[in-house]
């Protein structure tokens, strides 16, 4: 199955989210065999994840199977599995079925997850964001969360199930902040007899000063007033102690609430580790200008996976970095391949957007700064725009028409039989 | 929570599927309150439960939240638990939270689960399909036995896997086997490099002499040719007698299989035995001929868990039966309470409906026996007409336009870690 194909170069991808998918299909005309590896069957659009999350969209609305979307890429071999060592010495990648696959060049693309900063315990009680797995399963906690209210014996139990906190005041967290905002007032209306879910209570913490970090100081200032006229109680400043079942622990009082996300820290992924490069305090493999490791010209890292610096700045782990990152390598090999050279990496900056909620988003683009309803429409074109496959763009925009008109979610659905008594 | 309120009856409803939904709205305008219980929080629409586990529907394209569908009924309140006792002589149903509710009429609709007929160590190795769990676990087998077969080291191995049976030739059975194979051969193309899924082998399992026994022999032996040109092997008159992780013995063969589907048995759900009632040998409870139970003429049983017969025949366990029973119900209610009389209850035949695949079905609607295109295309308008709430209805069009045109099915995401390796 993976014997060598005699003068045709081998290239393993590991990983097929942007950086590693966006490689392979710029790889498509050329000389080369490409087997791309994923743990899973799908490319998933991370960026509206927290739509799956907050029920506003199905799962397969924002995925789909790498098979399909590389079936007509004829040089390409898609392997469902996981990578369990790598060996740059032999050029060989093992997986966890006990195949072993040799590379004449490697990207290892494999992304981040969330970190707990060493609070490992914490991780049951404040679930995160980075699969649908993980979206399906917040999405089960935010729903049972007002099921429990509404059943709760207690005004004290009620008021805990009530409470909703979110670690981490970046964009993640203050879309899911936000939108859980507008569910509580606006989507469950009318649907609970012994509670308000208008009642429930939103809180957003960061321990920084201020929410959305990486954009200019004046958007951070109006994506805060946004959240807080939608309702979210917005604190910055102060790290969260502890999170147990019961609650939170914030300076010196313990908040009860029964449901915290977390939208705070990001490590990568711990395949980063086996390449033996040098690797920053995240988990992030230190790149050459590249994107090679060093010593090894035929492993490049790209995504959210790889630490590059530029201007004396972090690239920053988002979908169009991670794109052209995989693009880049591509042209690398492809030059490798022409014997021929290849200027550093450069990472163009098209600006940075945030939603906030309904009709509400930040934007910085070069000096234009917008925020509010317009901001809200531009990133509603840009992320529908970049959704792959037609279909899935056309499905989107008509959930999220009828959920602007109707302040409904359709994806209220609670799976997952375990503890749905 | 559950304080009496005096003088205004209390009607407990125990299940939110087609019998108990339909009760409940139909009492809408009377002088009763209204407790809807259900361990799920939405209402599915089990028709199409097979298109979900088949990668053609998401999960909130066929349910809604049960809250949802009655928020404007100010009567009703809706609970998400775990009936776990009833206590007709008390007139209490206890729930697994340790609540207590007294009624004053109670309907118990919880419908069926599937039976494997004394063969209950048959159950992990040929899952059913009745809930949403179910499909999305159908579908990852499904999914993942292509993978499993695209990595296989032998020809033995390759074929155990795109080796799939199905077990029971009624309407489910029928629809699984026959989109199967439509998966099989038009969707999945192009899209593996070592195995090619038209070659998968799907068969159809029938223990007694035809597929759709409910429907007049005519119509049995044309969805028979129907499924034959689609690819499916069908056999008729013969029970599985083993099924383990490996395959399944058909007579004295063992054939080896890895994915096999249970579609055969159906059982009444557990709850219908805490009546104390008598029941038939699957469960069902024997009701009056007005639906309630011998000896307390306020507990009704209606939809998949009552036992009817209508001249000589028992009345079949489909989703027009079950409304029909449900509105009936609500309709003795209000007589008893008006201290009227109501006439026993007759269901009303509608006609019997099957889906094939694409473009295939078979109808039966009194004198008109109908197959192929045209049954399809009333199968398709049925369908979506009767799908609850009118976002699902355009989102399922328009996925069912998508799929007819293009052969792809758009759900074919892989969700749940466990072993996705």
């Amino acid at each position: 199955m993976n014997a060598p194909q005699a003068g045709i170069p081998h290239v393993v991808v590991i990983g097929g989210g942007f950086a590693g998918l966006w490689a392979t299909r710029a790889l498509a005309r050329d000389g080369v065999r490409i087997t791309l590896i994923d743990r899973r069957n799908h490319h998933l659009f991370q960026p509206l994840l927290y739509q799956v999350a907050t029920a506003g969209l199905s799962s397969p609305d924002i995925a789909a199977p790498l098979r399909h979307i590389l079936r007509g890429q004829r040089n390409v071999e898609v392997r469902l599995g996981e990578v369990t060592g790598i060996d740059a010495s032999t050029r060989t990648v093992a997986l966890a079925d006990g195949d072993t696959l040799a590379y004449d060049f490697l990207l290892l693309a494999s992304g981040a997850t969330h970190a707990y900063f060493g609070h490992d315990d914490w991780a049951p009680h404040a679930p995160g964001l980075k699969t649908l797995d993980d979206a399906l399963a917040v999405r089960r906690r935010l729903l049972l969360a007002f099921e429990r209210a509404e059943a709760a014996d207690t005004a004290q139990e009620r008021a805990a199930w009530l409470n909703f906190a979110i670690v981490g005041g970046g964009p993640t967290g203050v879309e899911l902040a936000g939108t859980l905002a507008e569910i509580a007032r606006h989507t469950l209306r009318d649907e609970f007899r012994n509670i308000d879910p208008a009642e429930a209570k939103v809180c957003l913490i960061e321990a920084g000063p201020r929410v959305l970090a990486s954009f200019p100081e004046a958007l951070s200032a109006r994506a805060r007033a946004q959240l807080e006229r939608l309702g979210v109680e917005v604190v910055t400043g102060t790290p969260v102690g502890a999170i147990d079942a019961n609650g939170y622990r914030l300076g010196d009082t313990f908040v009860p609430a029964r449901t915290v996300l977390w939208a705070a820290g990001v490590a990568a992924s711990p395949l980063g580790k086996l390449l033996g490069a040098p690797c920053d305090r995240a988990g992030r493999v230190l790149v050459e200008a590249d994107l090679s490791i060093p010593g090894h010209p035929e492993v490049f890292v790209a995504g959210d996976l790889a630490s590059v610096q530029q201007d004396g700045k972090p690239v920053p782990g988002v979908a169009p970095a991670a794109k052209q990152m995989g693009a880049y390598v591509a042209r690398v090999i492809r030059a490798r391949l022409r014997k021929q050279s290849c200027p550093p990496f450069r990472y163009r900056d098209f600006g940075n957007l945030a939603t906030i909620g309904r009709m509400a988003a930040v934007m910085h683009l070069g000096r234009l700064q917008l925020s509010g309803l317009l901001a809200w429409w531009f990133w509603l074109f840009i992320h529908i725009f970049f959704l792959i496959g037609f279909r899935n763009r056309l499905i989107v925009l008509i959930n999220w028409a009828w959920a602007y008109w109707s302040y409904q979610r359709h994806a209220r659905i609670i799976l997952g039989d375990e503890d749905a008594a």
